[in-house]
């Protein structure tokens, strides 16, 4: 046991672990459950050819080789920069440029990889930005619900978040005005210093933020932006390549014209391989230097090695081929859901959810007073039925008393799509066990 | 420019730019400059063919090849923390059994992967642990010279460092007592949370620590431990593998019999690759919780590609092997340094340095009087005759009024011998130049 002052405030707020940590030994416990849980991605799915071809090509010369093998920058490497804001420009110049897709005009800059930074893994960008933005007490406006492992992170940092309300198209932007008039009335405006948007299939939700929606969230930012402090919203475009129907949206960044008002952050773990954990950040300009100190203080630079195969990867067209190959994959995935969704959901009174179009996730609400947490009788059962699931209450920002008891987060990734129909027929079972009978 | 509230604490504190930047500017602008500044490895040691024969070892199992690119685990690879610790243990357990190294016998316990977690590179390591026990305001005591990024990263985090009095054995465990009992007569004890040593080849004074100094700096750090906290030692021994001349020898770590005392923190990246950037921290257990809670929040594990190759290389013998080449690389390199300090700056009145067996560093002390920091004649002058170097009161923890002038760091990992003997020739002509005549 540490002693009484031996743990930073920091470490005392991180909590004894993360919630997850319960759901996996669950998991553990049982090998043969099948995990509706996990967001992790399909391990058949992960790029063992796309990777050699890549290293061989970087091996065929010695120098090139030595070098992935040096110390890299601070801010990263510069062809791998290059190559996302190519990426990013073009694609969303492309939605742009679609009248259909946006109603009003968007004019997305040529994004610079003089403004993006490299970690490995956006997880470790939040926190970098975090951390170089929030002091203890400060506010951060996120989705109720949002990503826990974000909400944890604020925790640790002494952060307050608060839930912002969200539906079908996802943050609802009266909801997120009445909130800061709301917090401009006590006095604490100065103190919200980001909103945190996932703005394509949202996890937990799946949502993708409408496009209206997504203009009138850079509006609500910068109109209540004060002389001290820039809001900025913190956008994470992590599923953005996650797409199996339908037409790409412009980001949110693309509505920023000037660029001051969002971060956008990126990774490559879930579009091509967690293991090499390649995240990105691009910043308004003025956020760079103070990113990059503290990056310099926190590790001087992500790895260089895993930078290198990542933008041979996209230099070489090898990214997007892989990309269509995993997207086919998971759309299989999804029409398995669709299908045991419809069998064995559908028919239970008061069980909804949207259905996404891309993404990892599945939110289902359940009728009222039918609770999902890990304590409930639904939760015991699907264990006892052989499935795992994400209960919805973790995901939401306090207070606990108005947390939502009744959702519950599905992740379609990882198991095969016969599997996933087992594990829907068996969440069919234990709601049926649960809910009332008509 | 940020606005006045837009900036976290530790951005604030994270000051303007690196002091090494203003260095790095100025190597880039003279590309001819001889560079006995940067302590980055020869790029010319590193490990192309062992990686590549780690990688296709990999590759040749599709499974093992996938496995390599999910997600690994918050602590780290499994057989990646196993390897690590038995050549831990050998190594110490080696030199322990061997009577002409060790005065008096010490003990090292078998090293328990389960104590260890895996980083990207240890300055992650650093900067996870200080985050993990340090609070503004708390105290840790260094070597008067000390790692300066890490000086850097105990200011972001609103610490103090305080620095101990070193010799050419290492800091001196008298002066290390004396400031004990000062700051326990200020009542400040309490928030004395560590003491950081790099206990092989010294950055910047390439000093190995002496035998009897690690046993008494344990005893000391034992004593100074009080009912609410443990003072702990924090040993780097980032450069322990890079011996040149005589024998290896025990870690401070073996010192500690109950393993509560010592934080021992290693990598990979001088040794073998920092582009890979593997580092490691072996843990008193009760701060292995709060660790990896911690490192939960700001990446939930470093990139586990890089943990299977290196956990491959080290298996396979390649790591050992590749020491070797790497070891009579930097052997040569400082044969060269010997034979031009011999030349050029033993002749140069109360010019003297302790003579490393090991590491990349050598500490030049200089008269009383002549200074060496950037704005010094002395700099200047070596600019000129096209040598870099780092100013010794960049590593001093404060205060500036106290801070030794007259010393600097040369590096001679990176320069091929012909040029490490030119840079030492240039560094003697501006010597020359600056030194009062006799």
């Amino acid at each position: 046991m540490p002693r009484e002052k031996e743990l930073s405030r920091r470490a005392q707020w991180a909590g004894a672990e993360p919630i997850t940590n319960a759901l996996m030994a669950r998991a553990l416990e049982n090998p043969d459950l099948i995990s509706l849980a996990a967001a992790f991605i399909d391990q058949s799915s992960l790029p063992a050819e796309p990777v050699k071809e890549a290293f061989d090509a970087i091996w065929a010369d010695p120098d090139e080789a030595r070098a992935a093998l040096q110390y890299g920058t601070t801010i990263g490497f510069e062809p791998l920069r290059k190559a996302i804001c190519r990426r990013l420009t073009e694609t969303d110049g492309a939605v742009a440029e679609h009248p259909s897709n946006v109603p009003e005009k968007c004019a997305p800059e040529k994004y610079s990889p003089e403004q993006m930074v490299i970690t490995s893994g956006s997880n470790e960008l939040l926190y970098l930005l975090a951390d170089s933005i929030l002091d203890p007490g400060d506010i951060v406006l996120c989705g109720a619900p949002s990503y826990f492992v974000f909400l944890g992170s604020l925790a640790n940092l002494g952060c307050q978040a608060i839930g912002i309300k969200t539906d079908a198209k996802g943050m609802i932007p009266e909801s997120l005005e009445a909130t800061l008039v709301r917090l401009r009335d006590e006095d604490k405006l100065d103190l919200v210093k980001a909103i945190y948007v996932i703005s394509y299939f949202d996890n937990p939700t799946g949502v993708n933020l409408s496009i209206d929606r997504r203009k009138r969230l850079v509006e609500i930012a910068q109109r209540f932006s004060t002389s001290r402090r820039r809001l900025r919203i913190i956008e994470d475009v992590a599923y953005r390549d996650l797409l199996y129907e339908g037409a790409d949206l412009p980001s949110i960044r693309s509505f920023d014209a000037e660029g001051e008002t969002v971060i956008m952050i990126g990774s490559f773990s879930k579009s091509f391989s967690p293991g090499l954990r390649v995240g990105w950040g691009l910043f308004p300009s003025d956020l760079l230097k103070p990113v990059l100190s503290q990056k310099g203080h926190i590790n001087f630079g992500s790895p260089h090695f895993s930078q290198t195969l990542m933008a041979k990867v996209l230099e070489t067209g090898q990214f997007d081929r892989h990309l269509q190959t995993l997207q086919a994959a998971y759309r299989e995935k999804l029409l398995a859901f669709d299908s045991a969704a419809e069998e064995h959901l559908r028919p239970l009174p008061g069980v909804t959810w949207n259905r996404p179009t891309g993404g990892l996730y599945v939110w289902l609400e359940l009728p009222e007073g039918i609770e999902a947490g890990t304590e409930s009788p639904l939760f015991a059962q699907a264990v006892k039925e052989g499935v795992l699931y994400v209960p919805g209450e973790l995901c939401y920002p306090g207070p606990v008393a108005e947390t939502p008891k009744n959702c519950l987060r599905l992740s379609f990734g990882v198991p095969p799509a016969p599997m996933i129909q087992e594990g829907i027929a068996a969440l069919g079972r234990a709601l049926k066990a649960v809910l009332p009978l008509d």
